[in-house]
């Protein structure tokens, strides 16, 4: 069965609850229901789902938000199959029901539970891929968002980078791959903690609002029991000195 | 008695020997002394001077080569005084005359000795900065110069990455800097050894040849007994696209 005749057993209206909508994800006619009142995906998971390298195995996204990591990666043909882990039910559910819009459900599998929990959910070695784009801010720092699923989503309240880091080391086989996209003001402790379980840094890319601004997200490929050697990429600016998107980051969308 | 007076007393031809040339450093009409048969600077150290910030206090370079650090950082005004290690007798001999060409002995002192002996040398926490622009290449990796010195500047025969960092943290007081120039590949490592040694990464620059290319270059500085949050800096891009140099890498010289 296509994904055409699949969608057409589904309509947008029965899966979209109230106060939710419809974004277009500008890459194979996938689209993804988000809730405006919560969380809703940015440019560091497209730029995290571009920048992770196509692979024939399993690729699984902790923390995976409204889904919006597997669907790209589904849409690009970066893996054999797609597997997104959520706590929480809110995110989870449109995840769910996003799968079932765009008729991927032989590809990818949305799953509610817990990073920390990974050893009771999966055998070790599971996938060839992990990616993550996690909460960035430690613990008890930064203004908490009174919204719940927007508190998880950015601060380090329900899981923590030594917890992420710990359940890619253990989903992955030797020489297995974790990319994932976080702030580059923590890159110190991201190298630590990926070093203290076996993840080797070996690809890496700061990504810029323009040429002469600080880049404010990092792109990091770790992989577990390789040698060391960091290939560090150009910098990608996002954009140009007309504030127009530079041709790389719209190549980032779509594709 | 003036810069001026004091060159009067030395002619570069008293102090140059056969073979060596006389370079101008394009700021504060500073000179060096350099043999284009062995090890001559390159644009990592001039671009490690500039990234070394103003300090009152004392500043020395680990593994000094010609001395091209210290007099930069002179002639810029960047600290109170400036010591020059350096352990072959080629090099350090080339410093020391450079100095003497400068009218420099009051503020610049070169001295002939070893990285791993520094506790022989100096008192625990006697300098407020701390630069290196080291040899780059680990132990037995990479091809071997037939020249010793060129060989010694660019491999770690006789002074590895953990040992500079030890003495690094043993020079410095608390909050003291260290500032270093190194290849972007060894960066996890760099950051591991800063780590062990209470160093914490603190800003960092990458820099790209031209913007499309790769970096490769870093320049780290970590200041010891800080607290984590590293603040990394948009990448320096040497040349434009017509292969001039950019404005800013322009500026690092002279200045």
């Amino acid at each position: 069965m296509s994904n055409m005749e699949k969608m057409e057993l589904h309509q947008p209206e029965e899966l979209l609850q109230p106060g939710e909508r419809l974004d277009d994800l500008c890459c194979g006619g996938f689209r993804i229901i988000q809730d405006p009142e919560n969380f809703c995906f940015g440019m560091d998971a497209v730029l995290l789902a571009n920048f992770t390298e196509k692979t024939d195995g399993r690729i699984i996204d902790l923390g995976t938000g409204n889904g919006v990591i597997p669907l790209l990666l589904c849409a690009k043909g970066r893996g054999r199959d797609y597997t997104g882990l959520e706590l929480m039910p809110g995110p989870y559910d449109r995840a769910r029901r996003s799968v079932i819009l765009n008729g991927a459900e032989d590809s990818i599998t949305m799953l509610q539970g817990d990073i920390r929990k990974v050893k009771e959910l999966f055998s070790p070695g599971s996938f060839q891929t992990v990616v993550s784009n996690p909460p960035y801010i430690s613990g008890g720092s930064g203004l908490m968002n009174a919204n719940r699923e927007k508190c998880v989503a950015r601060h380090e309240i329900e899981v923590t980078l030594p917890e992420i880091c710990r359940a890619a080391a253990y989903l992955l086989p030797e020489k297995g791959s974790f990319c994932m996209v976080h702030k580059p003001f923590r890159l110190p402790e991201i190298f630590r903690l990926l070093g203290e379980n076996g993840l080797e840094p070996k690809r890496m890319r700061l990504v810029q609002p323009k040429k002469d601004k600080a880049p404010n997200m990092v792109l990091i490929e770790a992989v577990k029991g390789a040698g060391p050697e960091l290939r560090v990429l150009p910098a990608l600016v996002i954009y140009d000195e007309e504030g127009q998107y530079t041709p790389e980051a719209k190549a980032s969308y779509g594709g």
